[in-house]
């Protein structure tokens, strides 16, 4: 099966007379699938119950003429306007109780019965006119979920899903610490989402309202993906993840409902950030898709986070496309395909450009679309082989954005950056598990600043290095359980046993101290005793900073300081997990296939034989700057990833 | 006619008993005009239909005992709170939906039907009350025009002002992108002002929000002075326009319902950067009354914007106060003669300042008014000769402030100030110009960062070039139509075919860049293509930055990036724009006479001969430092001011 | 009598089974009092009406066994979530018009009549259970009063003190300059709390707003009060103050009123800045105390502000508490006992930390509660000689904090902590003094930038002068009546005469300037006409920078810009001012007992002699890094501190 190939695509945005010169330029271009219809519901229903389908039939049908696949949209993400005029009821509300009003986007509060009552109309009246046709390949519901809403619909609905949690105020109670400020609920009609209040709220609510949103929101996408399983059986239906620093919902979770793991990524950085960022985003999709293939849904051309949107290098849109390909993304899609003339995003870049298809960035997009033809689209099945993984749990990471932590230098996502960033600088492909996820598989396994540590996961990370394993963890991991209690006795409760040690004091740093190896520590120290454990490198005062433990028939590490890159790397190395690769020079295994990407400015060595898929000439003995080969593969993996199994 | 001179007068701030004394101190200081009543309707009107006129009655009455006329308010900038309270529905609120209260100043709504209608009534009962009054000047109405409001009645007119500016709601949903994000209006009553929103608002939306607020707000100017004409034909109503970094109106229509335009003027900078932005203050408000006089209605005698007041330093009130003579303003005024004791503003400087009259501020303010009395008016007519036109246009400022665009740092006002500030240290008096104002006359025309340019306006540039006009245009202008959208297939769309290049890409900068020529380049750069330009400068990587083209029989210059000022400085020389001033010393030819104001620290060189108004002797050969002169004008002047014809 | 030892004991956020340890933990430590039930309200009364005491029975009666003294709380900071829901009137408003939500603490309106009627009802229940209780030591009302509400009810309240204060409309409208912009009031009715309004609000009615909450929340805290000492005569009544940079109420007002002065102490400097900042607290919670014992009811074992939580170093617990004691505190209390699991709060440091009591935290505790057996409490009366006077006014604190003043740098409590921070260097213990306070006994009083000074406090000090004392006043004092109305004529107004001078003009500086003596001055300038005064330093421009005035028998200086530490030291040097302290070697004189503490890193030479009742052994000729020894004191004291009379 080849590669989809293509992004949004929004003919109502434009003259209808420009439709058939589009889908002229997408089929020079390689275009194979567009997204239709992401964000048209006032087009399509302008009135309540009055439909208008013809410009859509219209555009459907020169997209099936032309053999182009449409993912097809259900409209959710932005009701019309006379939606919220009829419902203000339905508009979303600020923790300071701020209604907003239409005028953007995502201006729902996704528990109100309204909202949910023509959410599943518009996805019926979609289902019932287009299952059948010809262009009708995937279903696309909604767009980027994770808006949350402080109204009373959430919080009745957030005192439901409590109920269905605790199911006593006993259980609630104590769960949330509500002995604390005399915060005791005896009523659930008192509870609300965590609002406007005057001072430090209660991290346990905080963190549940956070579970909750992600599932009240997974429950609207499973209301219509069954309309739609139920109107187009066959036809797989996705949503696409926002890939970003605020971590919406609980992407294990989600992955468990979508017939296809999609995600949207738009680097932070540029260069080699970005690269680093490509890989990371792909390793995480595809782990939550259990290792096995998945879509790049949404990328752009350009950057667009931060104060400025540049153009991407050239090369670079080739780049990142080829990292998501190997790490497994059965295509390489874009919003949008034409950028746009005016709204709120008419500066965010399309694969035809504002300057149109004389660009630089259109005949990219068309040597890409030429280059994607030639690789074929990975298997169903395990992707590629990873023999470490890197924990992650989104639960965690909210549990780390609450407030009147010791330090508000803890970042989960940088920590994770982190191991990941020196991984794959060193030719090591990772995956990523979560906490609970059988582990036996793995080559190591690397914990990054995983606050919150329930009891199930401590027990299955002790088994994990009894049996064997390598488990580095860094400092603020296991602190806590899962409803943000610190667990006593010493620090990180849950992995006392496991590592060795026995943390008696947090001492956050205000700047940086040189270790006795590993290099310069910033923002945390802690005063480590040992249990077992041995110190492996030493704060200026002497205490331990950095340890290993024998524990069964494995080795666990422990980091309680955030090392530099070069001095995590040296411990990774200590700890046995080493690579082979040339820093900048990207080669991914995917199943029978081998990537090599060159991120770097210099010519390399090749470290791929064989014939380029892309060219069809043999693999050359140099990689240009930024060059890419995709060739056979001709070792064998060791493990594969632990998730794909 | 005579220099009029004083400021705000405000004597129910205090005892009666202290009024004469005032009155008597204003004499020594030369005051001729006054203005009184700004903010004293709780005063006049204590509880709604209650009027007190005792005290104003006297008040005006040694005003006109002593010679002194009044610019008599209409008091409408601040409801007294027995308005706000009985009418809490024409309170402002913001667009977070908080309903803002008094306690402050303008606190109304200037859509709500009862402030309309208790303006109409404050104005008419005082209209009746001192029509005829000796001491009766002028009117002011209001008080810097500027503040929005988001609420219903808002929102009701502002949809009012769309009907009537689209006709249809086609029209509007075309206009404002509307099918970007299912904003698709399907009735009237959907549209709302830009409240708050979930993420980015429509920029479309936001800019014709601006529009209204501006129209609005004329609406209630116009209705206040139709009564004054009625009552009181042949005194001229004006109102003080706020001079800000925050574009209040569109001060080009504002001016031609004005009888005289007025500015409040406080410069941001300090020294020398005050000395530019008076210039550049004095010569938008000359521009805006169609180069004839105008009058500077507010300055301080300290600096009051920024983290800290400060007094001006000795010199500089009187080098200000000239610097707007010299540009056309009808008088010298002040906020406020004496500086409060209490109240928000207690802290603004006076004319009479809080040690009171023994000080060197009421010295300088005498011995000001002593050589005010010395200068005459500017007569009615074109006040001065300005040949180099910049392009002012407050809608694409407002369109530049609006959301999601490329860069944070595109600053129309910077870009303006900056050609202006080039300008006047060379010793060229440049004016302004609307960009769809007959420019022929001009020697040359620039065009600072002007994002949005309509048809007409690009089709004006364009014939202002091939008439033989020097046309220099900055980066990211032209982009945009009326409605903020992008003008496609190459930028600056409405300028392309005038510059002769077509640009590919934006490029915005995080750090200077030096080109082959004109020094450093910071913000921005473009890839440019040149359609029938010549580079006359090159980004390091070799693509045009700065290109000239000739057109017709003039010449268009683009400049791609943004540079220094010595760098733009360079670009107008070789556009043929040099001056001969020396810098720091401004030489403003005011019909037929010369004024010269020493800016610097040291001795310079008189650029002019004759007789010095201000001392009666023949002027020196050197100017001391700060020294100002005015003399008799010897040579002819060019073409005037093209706004002044 | 012994000295308190103790701290916030919450048995309620622990399983019962755990409160028998901790008993026996407490008198391990020995502690001797605890403070129960501050935030138990949602546990004492899970409903309306419906209360359960069992476990405060219970828990009291293992505290009396074991002999342990309780502060016993009236949990009226926090009310229970029923209340919140069953009155949401009575919920705070921010000046936003926001009504917070319960899920904190201090979600109550004080103005709210639900929420004095229910912290009556719970105080009564309270104080009817446990009147006679063995435990009982001490009712503890409250927790750090201070939070405004912005609600009808406030504003209710407000008109009514405002009525009690002015008594006419006029009255008011003349202390609030209501003629400024407008805001002249016809009607109480129209008169509001400072609630969000367009620009700058009017500074005196900001100002009154904070005394009216300061009053009402007295009248809240003697209401209950009052209802405790119906019941429980001869148990004291206190409240705990937070000491912070927003000076919540007006403690000198509340100090009359509190049957012992008490006070929460957290330092936001670290190291030799915690122990400047202790001294400076613990003198003036003595100086509220009228010179007489108080009590530190709340301090931490590390640093809580700031962006870190850290444990405080070794020694530093004793160090402080010891200050504290020297000072004239009856006890040394923590918040709290034990470190929560969980809520808003977990990571606040405890006397019991997460890592249990095995831990170098609660080592260091038992050494102290060892240490503190050994040192007698304060006996009543005055504690100590404080000779010199820093003046300290919370009204003039907050005025400073209003809107629209030249420099937003100037800073009351940075000025007072100063001049509080150089005596103490040279071993100087000061007090503090209400300017209205009879000063007579001083050897000198400072004055830091006291912005407000009311006819009354002016007299005071001029009359303290004349009778020879020893007057500094920094910048920016006496400017403005107690209605934050400028004395005009030439500042600072109230000062002129005693000091001998008259500033035309403030020229608040961006930078620094280096003065003919006393080496660099920042923030602040000014231009200084001397009436009598000398000069003793002058500005680069020659203009006098401080200055001395003989008045009467005494002298005053007057220092117009801020100086450096070792600058203003050198000032007091020169007023004779000198102390005879080592740096950073604390010596206190309390009563008959002299403390010594060695807040440095180096041995030094004991400053004492005598028997160290710590350690029981001679006291050292030399202190060790960190050593406190409190021996009896040989010499007899100058004259008392003028407070304690």
């Amino acid at each position: 099966m080849p590669l989809w190939y293509g992004g949004d695509h929004n003919p109502e945005q434009w003259p209808e007379q420009m439709w058939a010169e589009d889908v002229a330029l997408m089929r020079r271009a390689g275009v194979t699938l567009v997204t239709v219809g992401v964000f048209s519901w006032s087009r399509l229903e302008p009135s309540e119950g009055r439909y208008d389908f013809g410009w859509l039939d219209r555009a459907l049908g020169l997209l099936a003429d032309a053999g182009i696949g449409v993912d097809l949209a259900v409209p959710t993400a932005s009701p019309p306007p006379w939606f919220s005029l009829a419902h203000p009821d339905a508009l979303t509300v600020t923790r300071d109780g701020v209604r907003l009003t239409h005028g953007s986007r995502d201006t729902y509060c996704v528990s109100a019965p309204a909202y949910r009552e023509a959410s599943l109309r518009i996805t019926r009246v979609l289902g019932e006119r287009y299952r059948g046709h010809p262009a009708l390949t995937m279903w696309h519901v909604h767009n980027e979920y994770g808006t949350p809403c402080h109204c009373d619909h959430s919080a009745a609905a957030f005192r439901a899903w409590l109920r269905r949690r605790y199911g006593t105020l006993d259980a609630l109670n104590d769960a949330w610490t509500t002995a604390f400020w005399s915060q005791r609920y005896s009523d659930w009609e008192q509870i609300t989402p965590p609002r406007a209040t005057q001072y430090l709220p209660n991290p346990a609510q905080a963190l549940d309202f956070r579970r909750f949103v992600s599932d009240e929101m997974l429950a609207h996408f499973r209301e219509q993906r069954d309309v739609l399983r139920e109107l187009t059986p066959g036809v797989p239906v996705t949503t696409n993840y926002v890939m970003a620093g605020w971590a919406s919902v609980d992407h294990w979770k989600w992955s468990r409902e979508v017939d296809l793991v999609a995600i949207d990524h738009y680097p932070s950085g540029q260069g080699m950030a970005a690269a680093e960022q490509s890989a990371f985003a792909a390793d995480l999709a595809r782990s939550w898709a259990g290792g096995r293939p998945w879509l790049l849904m949404e990328q752009a051309t350009g950057y667009v986070l931060g104060p400025r949107v540049t153009p991407k290098e050239p090369g670079e849109i080739a780049r990142h496309s080829l990292q998501h390909v190997a790490r497994g993304s059965k295509g390489v899609m874009f919003f949008q395909w034409r950028a746009s003339r005016g709204g709120a995003e008419q500066w965010h870049p399309g694969m035809v450009p504002h300057a149109g298809p004389d660009s630089r960035v259109f005949r990219e997009i068309r040597a890409l679309g030429e280059a994607l033809k030639r690789i074929p689209a990975p298997p169903d099945g395990p992707v590629l082989d990873a023999e470490v993984a890197i924990l992650w749990d989104e639960e965690a990471w909210w549990a780390v954005q609450g407030p009147g932590l010791p330090s508000a230098e803890i970042d989960y996502l940088s920590a994770a950056e982190q191991a990941h960033r020196v991984l794959w600088r060193q030719g090591v492909t990772a995956c990523f598990a979560h906490p609970s996820h059988d582990l036996t598989a793995c080559r190591a396994v690397l914990v990054p600043s995983l606050y919150l540590i329930s009891d199930e996961a401590a027990r299955n990370l002790a088994a994990y290095v009894e049996g064997g394993g390598t488990l580095v963890v860094s400092f603020f991991s296991g602190i806590a359980d899962e409803h943000t209690r610190v667990r006593l006795g010493g620090y990180p409760g849950a992995l006392r046993e496991v590592l060795g040690v026995r943390v008696e004091e947090f001492r956050p740093l205000a700047g940086p101290v040189t270790l006795t190896d590993f290099g310069a520590a910033t923002v945390w120290s802690e005063v480590v005793h040992l249990h077992g454990a041995e110190a492996v490198a030493r704060y200026p005062g002497g205490g331990p900073a950095v340890t290993r433990h024998r524990f069964g028939d494995g080795t666990a590490w422990y980091v309680s300081t955030r090392l530099g890159d070069s001095g995590y790397a040296r411990v990774l190395a200590r700890a046995g997990l080493t690579g082979s690769g040339v820093p900048g020079v990207e080669v991914v295994r995917r199943r029978d296939l081998v990537f090599a990407i060159n991120h770097t400015g210099d010519e390399q060595p090749a470290p791929v034989r064989g014939i380029d898929l892309i060219t069809g000439d043999p693999v050359p003995g140099v990689l240009r700057p930024g060059e890419c080969v995709v060739a056979a593969r001709e070792d064998t993996g060791g493990p594969a990833d632990p998730r794909a199994r």
